[in-house]
C-alpha cells in the first residue's frame, strides 16, 4: 500500500466519522448516515479524480472505500451518543479528516507529474469539497467558511508545502507528511487559540 | 428502445415535472421552470455518466432528454394551478420518479458489467442526485433528507435488489422491473402508512 | 489569443471580482476571497468541460486563469471598501460577466462541432452555473433565480442567438459578438427597466 493510498483511507475513515455526526444532528436513520458519511468521505476525492480525468475514480476502482465509509456510519449510528460534545468531535475529527485529505490530494497530482498550482489546487480541493457539501447538503454554514477561522487558508498551506518541498527535490512520503502537519497545525491552532488571518471588514466609503 | 432507455426518458419526463412543480412553488418564470426541470430530471444521470466515464453523457449523445423535460416544464407552466395540492402532487410524482431513475441507473452499470457494489451506488445516485440538486438550488429541506422517511433506503433496497437478482442470474428486464417495484413500494408505504427505519436519537451522555 | 480565449480570461476575470464581492459581504478573509472566486470564475466553464469531456480542464491546461482569479480576489480585498454600494456593483459586474460567460461557453461547443441544442445548454451553463455555486455555497438565493428578472432567460436568449446566427452561416467571431450583446442588453433592460417574462402565479384551483 502506497503512502497515498493511506493517506486516502485515513481521510475517508474519518471525514466518514464526521459526516454521519452530521447526520447524526440531523436525526437521519442508518441509509442517511451512511449516505452523508460517503458524501463527505468520497466527495472531495472524487471532484478531483474527474478534474484530473483519473480513470476509474477511486472508489470505483476499488470499492473498499465504500465499505469503510459505510462501516464508519454504522458504528457512529450506535455510538454517537458517547460523545459529550458531539460538535466539538465533529470540528476536531474533521481538522484531521483534513490534513489527510489534503495530503492525499496533493500527493495523486504530485505522482501525475502536474505543475506546482494544480498541486495546491487538488490538495485544497481533496481537503474542503467534501465536507463542503455535507454542509450545503444538509443545509448547514460550511464549517469551510466560517468567519474568523484558518480552513482553506490551512489546506492551502498545507499543499503550498508539499509543492515546495517537492521543487526542493524532498522525497514525496516527506513533502506529504510536512503538507498533513502544516495543515493540521494551523487548523487547530486556530481551533485552540483562535489564530486567523485579518477579515474583511467594510469601512464606510469614502465622501 | 431498450428497457434502460425507456426508464431512462420516463424517469426524465416524471422528474421534469417535478421540478417543474418545484420551480412553480418558487413563482419563477417559463425558462426557470425548464431550467429547474432539466437539472431535476437529467442531474442524476449526469453525475453517474461523469463517474462512470460514459461518453458522451446521455443528452448530449440524445438531446431528445432535453426536449422532454423542456416540453413537461412548459405544460406544467400552463397547467399547475390545476392540481388541487402541488406539494401532495409533487411528492407523489416523485416517488414513481424515483423508481424509475433508480432503475435507469442500476440497469446503466449492469450493462457495463460493473460490480453489485457499483451497481447499487448507481442506481442510488441516479436517483436520488437530481432531486437532492433541486432542492438546494431552490434552497428548500431537501425531500432526499426528510427525516422519518424512506427515501435513500428506498433506492438502496430497490437497487440492492436488482444487484441480487442479477447474481442469482435472473434476466437484466426483470431484475430492474423488480428494482423499480421495491423502490416504489418502500417510497410510497413510507408515505401513506408512514413507514420509516429507527432514527437517530440522541441520548444524555453517560455518567 | 483566440476571440473564445479572450472571452474565458474577461469572463474570468469579472465574475472573480463578483466572487470576491459576495465573500466581503460573508466576511472571509483573504484565502476565503480567492476560493470564492475561483469558484465562481471557472466553476461554469469547469461544469462545461466535464460535460463535453474537454481534456483536461480549461484552467487545469493553463493555470493563468488561476492567476486572473486570485489576483482579482486580492485587489477587491484590498478596495471593496471603496464601492459604494457593493451589492450594485456585484450585480452589474455579473450581467457583464453573464454575457462574456455565454458567449465563451457556446464559442467552445460551436468549436467542437455539436448541435445547436448543445450550443445553446453549454452557454447557458457555463454563464449560470459559476454563479449559482457562488450564492448556493455562501447561502444567498441565487441571482440566477431571482424572481421577476430575466437571467437564465438572457443566457438562453443569447446562447439561442448565437445558435441561429451559425445556422445561417455568420461567421463565429460575429456570431459569438450578438450573443454576448443579447445577453447582456436583456439582462441590462431586466435591471433598468424591470424587462420580465411572467412568473408562474398559482391560481385557486377549479371547483
Amino acid at each position: 500500500m502506497t503512502l497515498v493510498t493511506l493517506l486516502d483511507y485515513t481521510s475517508v475513515l474519518v471525514f466518514a466519522v464526521t459526516g454521519a455526526l452530521v447526520a447524526s444532528r440531523a436525526q437521519l436513520d442508518l441509509v442517511g448516515f451512511a449516505f452523508i458519511a460517503c458524501l463527505t468521505a468520497l466527495g472531495g476525492g472524487t471532484i478531483r479524480d474527474l478534474l484530473l480525468d483519473r480513470n476509474p475514480i477511486f472508489w470505483i476502482a476499488n470499492p473498499t472505500y465504500l465499505g469503510v465509509a459505510a462501516s464508519a456510519a454504522l458504528v457512529i449510528f450506535f455510538t454517537a451518543h458517547i460523545f459529550e460534545s458531539r460538535l466539538r468531535t465533529l470540528i476536531w475529527l474533521d481538522s484531521f479528516a483534513l490534513a489527510f485529505a489534503v495530503a492525499a490530494g496533493a500527493g495523486v497530482a504530485l505522482g501525475l507529474g502536474h505543475s506546482p498550482t494544480i498541486v495546491v489546487l487538488m490538495g485544497m480541493i481533496t481537503g474542503c469539497m467534501g465536507g463542503l457539501m455535507r454542509d450545503v447538503v444538509v443545509g448547514e454554514v460550511p464549517l469551510v467558511l466560517k468567519q474568523g477561522e484558518l480552513y482553506i487558508t490551512a489546506a492551502f498551506a498545507g499543499a503550498a508545502t508539499a509543492s515546495i518541498a517537492k521543487i526542493y527535490l524532498i522525497e514525496t512520503p516527506l513533502a506529504l507528511l510536512a503538507c498533513a502537519c502544516v495543515t493540521w497545525v494551523l487548523r487547530a491552532g486556530s481551533l485552540t487559540f483562535g489564530w486567523h488571518l485579518p477579515v474583511y471588514k467594510s469601512t464606510p466609503p469614502k465622501s
